[in-house]
This record gives C-alpha cells, sequence and structure tokens, in this order.
C-alpha cells in the first residue's frame, strides 16, 4: 500500500499561519477510479493567495473546508492511470493540494513539459507567476513602448518577471522592494531603470525622482500606502492592474484607507482587478513567449525551492508575508 | 455701447464657496475680431466640477486663473459674427463662462437647435449630463439587460439620466439619494426598482435588500462611504464608472479613506473614471438617442433653473453642493 502524507486545514489562523491549523498524516494513497489518475506530485507551488483561501468569506475561489487537504498548485508524474489521455511518467500541473498523491479526472490540468523547462519551473516563475505578469502587464495594464510602470513587491515571483517584460517590450520600469538586497537584485541584475526601498525611503519623494514623466501602468501588488503614494502620481489614461493586494490578506484588523481614489477620477484611470484564470484559454501564447524570452537569455527567474517536504509547509508559507523568500517559492516535496 | 457684466474669480474658496472670491462688475462688452463670433449668452450651466476649477492643483483642466472670468458652459444667440460659419441669431453652445456676453472662435462650440428643444435643455439635461450619462453607463459601465444598476447622487442631472438609460435597456436600477422626496421622485416618476435614502437608512442593509443579486454597475458620483458600502456588493466582473467623486470637492480636510478596495481584486472589477470629453467625437450619437427616447416619453429631465443673472452665481451655485437643487441646475442670465 503506497502511504500519502497530508496536510488537512483544521482551522481558521487569526493573523499569521500556524502549525496549529493543520493536521499533518499519513493515510493510505487513493487509487484512481475509470476516467482518473493518480499523480506522485513532486514540487508544490507556494502562493500569497493560499491566506485568502484559508479564511471564511468571499474570495476569488471559495474556501478550503475544513478537514480538506490544503489547496496548492502542484507538479508530478503520473503515477496510475485509468484515464484516455494519459499515461504513467506524463507530467502534469494541477491543483493537486499539499501532499505526496493526489486523484485527478484531468479537468483544469495543463501538461508540463521537462525538455522545455525543469520541472520545478512548471510551478515556479515559468508557471502562474509568469502568466500572471504576462496577462497583467500587456492585456490588463496595457503597457506600450515608452510608458513608465511601477511594480510594487517588484522582487517577488510575479513582479520580477513583469519588470523583464516591460523592459523588453520599450517600457522604463521602476520596481518597489523592501530591502537594499532586493533592490540591488532588481536594478543589477533584472536591469530595472529605478528601484525604490519603501522601508527606508520616503515613498512620495521617491516615486518623483524615479517617475519624472508621471506614470503610465501601476502593477499592483500590494495595496495599502504603497497603492495611495502610486496613485499621486499617475499620468492621465494611466491604468492599474491589480494583481494582488497582499498588504490586507493577514490584516486582523481593517488597514487604513485608500486616500488617492480621487485619481481614479481626475485622471481618467482604468483599475482592473484580475486572477490568471481570466486567461485560461491564452496559456499557451504566455507559455511560448515566456519560454522564448528565457531561451534568449533575456528573461531571468529566481526561484526560492525549500526542502522539508510536505511538514515543512505551514513555516516555509510565512516566508511569503514576513519577504524572508527571494523569488517565486517552491516547496519539493 | 454693449455692458457685459462678468463674474471673475479673485480668491481661492477654502470649503463652501462664496461671495469674496469674485469681483462681479460691469464691463464693456468686447468686440469679436476677424474669424470670431460674439455670443449673447441666456443661459449657464450650474455644474459640480466648478468646485475643481476654482481651486489650485492638478484636475481635469488647468484651473482658473485669479482675475480670469469663471469658467461655465452656456447657450445663447450669436449677436455680432465675423465668423464665416456662424451667423447673427445662430443658437450655440459652449464654454463661455459666468457672464453676458463671450468671444467665441467656435473652437469647442456646439450648435443648438431651438426646434428640436428648448434653449435651456442645451445646458440642461439634455446637455452634458445626458451626454455623461449616456457614455458613463454604455461605455464605461458595459451596462446590459438583466445587469443591476446602483447610481449615487441619483436625483442628481447625471444620476437621473442614468437611471432612465438603465430602465430603457432592461436594467435593474437603484438610486441612492439624500432625501425621502428625491427618493419619491425617482421611484414613483422615474420608475426606479428601489431607492435608498442615504441620510435615513443603513446603506449596507439597504443595498443588501434592493440588490438581491449583488451590483453589476455602479455609476459613481460621490465617492466616500456609499462608494465603500456599494464595492462590498459587487459581483464579479463588475463595473464602476466614476464619474465624479462629490465628496472630496469641498473638503478642506483629508475625507477617510476608502476600504473596500480589495472588492476590485476579489471581484475582479472595472474600475474606470471618465469625463464626457473623453467622448466628445460621439456627441451627435448620444444626443439623438436622448432627443429620441425624450420624444417617446420614455425619458423625463428635471431642471432647476433658477432667476436672478450672473450676480446670483455664488449663491446658486452652493446649491450642489448642499443638496439643496433638484435636477439640472441652470442660471438664467
Amino acid at each position: 500500500m503506497t502511504t500519502n502524507r497530508t496536510v488537512r486545514l483544521v482551522g481558521r489562523p487569526v493573523g499569521m499561519v500556524t502549525r496549529e491549523a493543520f493536521e499533518i498524516a499519513d493515510e493510505a494513497a487513493p487509487e484512481p477510479g475509470e476516467g482518473e489518475f493518480r499523480v506522485k506530485i513532486e514540487y508544490i507551488s507556494l502562493d500569497p493567495a493560499m491566506r485568502g483561501w484559508m479564511a471564511e468569506g468571499k474570495s476569488y475561489v471559495a474556501p478550503v473546508q475544513l478537514g480538506d487537504v490544503m489547496r496548492a498548485y502542484g507538479v508530478g508524474y503520473v503515477d496510475v492511470s485509468n484515464h484516455a489521455d494519459y499515461a504513467a511518467g506524463d507530467a502534469v500541473v494541477g491543483m493537486f493540494g499539499v501532499q505526496q498523491y493526489a486523484i485527478s479526472n484531468g479537468k483544469g490540468v495543463v501538461r508540463a513539459d521537462a525538455s522545455l523547462a525543469p520541472l520545478e519551473s512548471w510551478v515556479g516563475g515559468l508557471g502562474m507567476p509568469g502568466w500572471t505578469a504576462y496577462f497583467g502587464l500587456l492585456d490588463v495594464g496595457e503597457a506600450k513602448e515608452g510608458d513608465t510602470v511601477v511594480i510594487s513587491a517588484a522582487s517577488g515571483a510575479v513582479g520580477s518577471i513583469v519588470g523583464q517584460i516591460g523592459k523588453l517590450k520599450g517600457c522604463r520600469v521602476v520596481g518597489i522592494a523592501g530591502s537594499a538586497e532586493k533592490c540591488a537584485y532588481l536594478r543589477d541584475e533584472l536591469g530595472f531603470d529605478a528601484v525604490i526601498d519603501y522601508k527606508s525611503e520616503d515613498l512620495y519623494a521617491a516615486l518623483k525622482t524615479a517617475c519624472p514623466d508621471g506614470v503610465d501602468v501601476y502593477f499592483e501588488n500590494v495595496g495599502g500606502e504603497i497603492t495611495d503614494a502610486v496613485l499621486s502620481r499617475m499620468n492621465t489614461f494611466g491604468r492599474v492592474a491589480v494583481c494582488g493586494m497582499i498588504a490586507y490578506y493577514n490584516a486582523t484588523e481593517a488597514p487604513a484607507g485608500l486616500k488617492n481614489v480621487r485619481s481614479i477620477l481626475v485622471n481618467r484611470l482604468k483599475v482592473r482587478g484580475f486572477i490568471v484564470f481570466d486567461f485560461a484559454e491564452r496559456i499557451a501564447e504566455a507559455m511560448t513567449a515566456l519560454v522564448g524570452w528565457q531561451k534568449e537569455g533575456k528573461l531571468q527567474l529566481r526561484q526560492d525551492v525549500r526542502e522539508g517536504g510536505v511538514d515543512a509547509y505551514p513555516e516555509v508559507l510565512n516566508l511569503l508575508y514576513t519577504g524572508g523568500n527571494f523569488g517565486k517559492l517552491v516547496l519539493k516535496v
């Protein structure tokens, strides 16, 4: 019998995620039924949205129910198959959960191609963060040559790709991040035109210096005070692509309200929230472009792959909210 | 010699508009040069945006300079013309200012047709408010049959037309206004499906009752707490057409920030600021539709035409910010 180590949500954390919210145990691995296959999971994607999935209340998707295996994207190999389209050994990406083995009927599953990029990259930068960056900047943000693009959480999995695509498209790219080390990485390794360390600089003054011609596109990952500051510098007909609002995810009390909303009116901004699944039918387009840029050496991906298996899930996840990770966070199963 | 009574901005009001901000005096009416004509102004449009024009700082358009005639839309008849395309007696709409006579070179001027609608209507509901409602609801708000549309400042010049166009298009229309009288007017005379008196009702509870299927389009005229309440009820892929934010116009201290901005992300909203001039090339389309609906008796326009000439400008203008007007505010010169 195959053993499946699982991480089940058994409580709804208040504030930071704690180990007590989960039950981590060995179970018998389930067998696939007719039209199903079983996946042996190799890598799990850790994403800021997970915090929202643990909470009750309306978000993109329904919350994880208490007692269920914690929801997570993962990549692995088909292990046993009763599905006509999948054979043992096929590499697949899907919402497989924080566990070692998952059953799937193929719905929502994307084929990974390990000859194109190593397996962990499919839940790393080339996967959801890459697709999110691609559609968020080019479709939602309508970025075009000559635009000034400002990115918050710029050294994160999504932000670092947004900036590089911006450079590829001829934009002036300005990154906001939370340490001198992250800022140096964006400027020196990824070629950002300007960087702002929001923890040590005055945001309003720094934005004025970094964006002498104002801001055409703001790629929003954070919310709160950083958003207020960027709104004050937006150009007429600017776009705000709202990809994330990390500032609110772990907040136990209402954060300070957004003050510069009048900018939306005065500057006739387009502010639009999106998630990558809104562009599900165009994933192949994004993947082709991203892999192409990576092969040409124009797109660097920084991945932070952590060991420890599913048992390390709560602690590794918290790195996302404390700024402790550096690049797309992946957990090796 | 023709006398021209003018209202010049000589101070920048703080808070409400006061008479001291203006110099009101008789001057010699200017004579048109080559390629110009003179307009005898009959009616002046009083609009919430005027408060912004008096303030320094970035808005849609440059502020009115101290010493200049206060900016205003008006309608009147050509009086003397040295312009090939305009003859004495032609009815015209344009940015003619708060005065009795204005000089124009025809730029930005729209011809009025008094046989289609009475002259005051061209600076009344059929004019800018009508065009704003039309493009704001149908283009920016992307309203379609079956949508629930919520309108703040719903009994105002723009809001009352938005609601009626919404009904014409098969939407469920919910109006928010600030008195029982205004609410009764919207419900009983304009056929709104539901109304909310924000001064006497709990907004969150009232919105829940009035919008059982959530909100697809929010036509924003107000900002502040009302916006927060509506954001909490928005449906996935909802649209917010940001037409005005009256709450901020006279504010001397920073208003409370917007708290429910996460709704933009969670519900993947499109929030877009606009002004009617963004659709300048399509005014004829809007005017044709509006006049057509009015002739069919499907569009009621409430105008509040005030007497008193240009001398009454400061007091009449303040009715906009105290809720003292009822329908599109027009000043008879």
